[in-house]
């Protein structure tokens, strides 16, 4: 840690004095440091080591935070937060009460938006952008978005509406040549063809030359669309014209690794008058083997040996959620033809992986694109499939609307799985899966199961699959609870609870990952003397009117989910209470109305009462003990 | 109605004996019952209009229901209607039990989807293409999709899928140059461009023959992308190189209203073994002079007098909800240089024509762009501004996951002006805003007020405006209740409630546009001998704690809400009823857990029990009297 570069940035302002050569050896220093702290924290490594230089580079020319430097999924962020005098905490990346693992406005002036979710960064630019020209001043705005990125619709909507308005800006598409999972999309196709033949390691000085010279930017503009001349064209030939034909300049591919480069290409376009994208080529996890190699795993990554690059497995007592979730699927598809698994560019992350293997046909990626994959599947099951779309808690909520117009109201046979539901730990609050039971129990003719443990999710799989219609299961990330998963899963009975645990001083109705904690407040409570039912619900919706009937019969009802309480299932079965015309103390456990914070799940349920001891002390409270 | 080739059409397969002549015949035919009809029902009269030659075209080459025929917004398919054996129930277009506006599976089998929001037809037709591909059988798909629907990301993100997984389709792009207010977006301008070079009406002859003596689909993609052969483009030059960029053959422009050769271009590529997009140049509210000139008002036009063209005023006693939302936010911006108001392509529906005239600056529309719109809308509050986003309720849906992360998580200071929220009347069940109450109070940080009339409107905004954050005002579609507005709007005070009505045998909780059905239903229970106490809530979040706690005093509580029960306002005020440990009987009312159909507002209200009496009954039934 001796000289190093970085510890004497304390502002982005300080790379300016840099030279080309200081800045390539600061890109070392940073990866090394990333490599270093995401090893002991894990985090999305690969995509940080592959924008080291594009943040220098930028930052090196911009005037942050005046200047807005945006990042698209910010987990490419983390040199970002290096150089904003963020190096010092940077080993509490992630952790509970650390740096965020994404920009973050409350962290720091740089951070401009809270990016975690991918395809949004092209509106906020243009938002900031069309500020600042009704202000009639003249910061810089910057977009940092990745290829996959731009597969999401909200991107494209944003190019569509840039490309009108013209309002000055920078859009570095930072193409990694992958997404999450394999490329997907013809858009992907395009990029790639422009890659190939644009050759632009070598292309340097002929392009940047003639981009200079000719004066470029500005005079081809207020020609555009019409007579933009060919002369100038061919200089940075091969461009997308894609982009081009939406009213964007755009530069012919650069490496994304050389500084110097970088550097120069920007400095060219940083102050233009018009928008431009500034295609530039990197390859995720650059300078750490491991990550070179393995992007995927490297993706989103547990804490690993630095040597090898092995993930360290924790001790494990159980499959994951996803694992199971992923078994379960691949022993339908082998007795059903019918069934289609959907992904959104997240085939690892969901669990498709072995069903894309076995079942190739059947398998379809549909990219970072979660409005159109909903509506796939409504065309999948409209065509006599049973699509099982499987896709998390947070990002499901672009498809809010699909759901409802395009599966629910036709009433197709669409099963949602509903992984990484409730807490979901390091990623923070841009990722907790806290709304899902809200937004499907509303949903008319959606039914809605939240699984306890892993025999729970393969038995809620046969069920939806065999009762058809739109279905929702949710189900957490991480750890399942280590119970027998049944070779041939038993179909659920509509609507019917199972009783976990008898008690006559209070019931607890919990959905999902809740009921073994309410097991565990349970146990705490028989210690003081308190005897309390536990009934794992089951279905969110139909909710089971007969074990709330017969919870009503004590002394106190508690409800506990791992969502909003908000329009949640604790809300439902308070419904249900009312519509018996019930009269018992009731409840709602759940998470409160505010946003939740990053760090170890269990954690995290312990700061929101949700663990064992919160939920027994909820109990006695209401109890008056 | 003598012998009309429109009534001897029992089904499209019949459309097949028809010669271009009787096609052409018949086109006008059905202009005339869609005209005749729509000015007595109202209806979606200058984009039906306009499709009409499309429609006959592919209905005639296609074998339906087998195939499948697609449309994007379906309230261009009265055509479609007429000819599939609907035509002798025509005149129940839109009326309470009638035929609905809009595609609708479980009215005909030829209706494969619900559209009623736009850009979701190229996702339903790839599930469709890739079912079929599974099977093994040959059907034909055929999504209809006009020029102002691309611009929904959803769209862009089906055709990037489209085009990499190259399964079969025609996409007719029905550009009829211009979406429901003025075009907007790049692709817009391309799509303009190209019209205007191709100079489509003369290129018959050329185009046509040169495609089918080059044999000219087929070989040609089997090159895609690399060396598509130079000398077969130019025969369909100009065509939009963005589409073929993107992996999907293109034709050049044609005349959407020759029936000849639209048969015929159809015809070439029907039987195509790649996704094909024929561009179509329509003219909305083609053959009725006053839809022709003035399309923004024929876009869903009331009942119009068929002679002149002028809309028939119903006398009404207040001013659209719209139209005061309009003015309180003129008065607002004139005195606040930071107010920027944001349609998604519905400035006229949302009232914000007045704003666009005299602010133009400061009003932005995204488009058919409802994640950009709101993204946008983050932007610009990060850049100091204070964006008011008008979207009606149900498309404000698509948006749901950017009011969560890119709007409240940051606690940006975005208003959400929600118009048609609750029960809208005759566009059905794809267009009432039944979601909004449960799908903005679920999110942490947001503000919501449910305004009960025209003045309360006004302060609504006012307050929102004030108060800052993220904030959501939701009001309904239609006339408002004829009250006086302030002209100096007085904010409200934070989850304060408004006693409309004192009564001591019970409250009445309501919500919006309920309040006045509620103090119906209180007078109707008045001359019972019924006291009910009627409080107009205003606030949906956060909740008026207090007055739900005088409620509990009386002997019943009941909410009233026009959206969802399921997450709704009732569920919160069961929610405040719990923690305060109240023991008093609660009726929650609201829209039951069920689509709702179409009709005048009126007649569904009664039928959900949410007009005077049926809130009254629902007293009286909760009181045992």
């Amino acid at each position: 840690m001796d000289d190093r570069i970085l510890d004497i940035i304390s502002s982005p302002s300080d790379l300016k004095l840099l030279t080309d050569e200081e800045l390539a050896l600061l890109a070392n220093e940073i990866r090394e440091e990333i490599i270093t702290v995401t090893s002991e924290t894990g985090g999305h490594v690969a995509s940080s080591l592959g924008a080291v230089e594009i943040i220098l580079a930028a930052h090196s020319l911009l005037d942050c935070p005046t200047d807005k430097l945006i990042f698209d999924v910010g987990h490419q962020a983390y040199a970002h937060k290096l150089v904003t005098g963020r190096q010092g905490m940077f080993d509490t990346l992630r952790c509970y009460g650390g740096v965020s693992g994404f920009p973050k406005p409350t962290e720091s002036e740089y951070d401009v938006h809270p990016s975690g979710h991918a395809s949004d960064s092209l509106s906020t630019a243009l938002g900031l952008a069309l500020a600042r020209d009704l202000r009639g001043t003249h910061e810089r705005i910057v977009a940092v978005i990745g290829d996959a990125a731009l597969s999401g619709g909200m991107a494209f909507e944003a190019l569509n509406h840039i490309g009108q308005a013209q309002s000055p800006m920078v859009i570095i598409l930072n193409d990694n040549e992958m997404s999450i999972s394999r490329n997907v999309g013809a858009l992907m196709k395009h990029l790639g063809y422009m890659r190939a033949s644009s050759q632009y390691r070598q292309t340097r000085d002929s392009v940047q030359e003639k981009l200079e010279s000719s004066g470029w930017l500005g005079n081809a503009m207020a020609n555009f669309g019409r007579n933009m001349k060919e002369s100038m064209k061919q200089f940075v030939i091969p461009r997308s014209m894609i982009f081009e034909q939406l009213g964007i300049l755009c530069t012919a591919p650069i490496d994304g690794h050389d500084i110097p480069l970088l550097r120069e290409t920007l400095a060219n376009v940083i102050d233009t008058d018009v928008p431009v994208l500034v295609h530039v080529v990197t390859k995720k996890g650059i300078g750490y083997g491991p990550a070179e190699r393995s992007p995927e795993v490297f993706h989103g990554v547990s804490p690993f040996d630095i040597a090898t690059g092995e993930v360290k497995k924790k001790p494990s007592k159980a499959p994951s959620y996803t694992s199971v979730f992923s078994k379960a699927l691949v022993a339908e598809a082998a007795n059903d033809d019918d069934i289609v698994a959907i992904t959104a560019a997240m085939k690892d992350g969901t669990g498709l992986a072995e069903f894309a293997e076995l079942y190739p046909d059947r398998f379809v990626d549909a990219g970072i694109a979660e409005e159109h994959a909903v509506g796939l599947a409504s065309g999948l099951a409209v065509g006599g499939k049973k699509p099982v779309v499987a896709i998390y808690s947070t990002f499901l909520q672009r498809a809010f609307d699909q759901m409802i117009i395009n599966n629910a109201l036709p009433e197709l046979n669409v099963v949602f799985a509903i992984d990484r539901a409730g807490i979901v730990g390091e990623d923070g609050p841009t990722h907790h899966g806290m709304f899902d039971i809200a937004y499907t129990r509303m949903i008319p003719h959606m039914k809605v199961l939240a699984p306890s443990n892993e025999a729970e999710l393969t038995r809620s799989l046969r069920t939806a699959l065999a009762m058809g219609g739109p279905f929702a299961i949710r189900y957490p990330r991480g750890e399942a609870e280590g119970v027998e998963i049944p070779s041939e899963p038993e179909p659920f009975e509509l609507g019917k609870s199972r009783l976990v645990r008898e008690g006559s001083d209070a019931a607890i109705l919990a959905f999902g990952r809740m009921v073994g904690r309410a097991e565990e407040a349970a146990r705490i409570l028989a210690a003081e003397g308190i005897e309390a039912r536990v009934v794992d619900m089951r279905w969110v919706k139909p909710l089971d009117a007969d074990a709330i009937r017969k919870a009503a019969k004590l002394p106190l009802v508690v409800t506990v989910e791992g969502g909003v309480i908000s329009g949640g299932a604790g809300e439902g079965v308070l419904g249900e209470l009312a519509r018996m015309r019930a009269n018992v103390p009731a409840v709602t456990l759940g998470i409160d109305d505010a946003f939740v914070s990053q760090g170890k799940t269990d954690l995290l349920l312990r700061d929101l009462g949700l663990d064992g001891e919160g939920i027994a002390k909820s109990v006695k409270k209401a109890l008056g003990r």
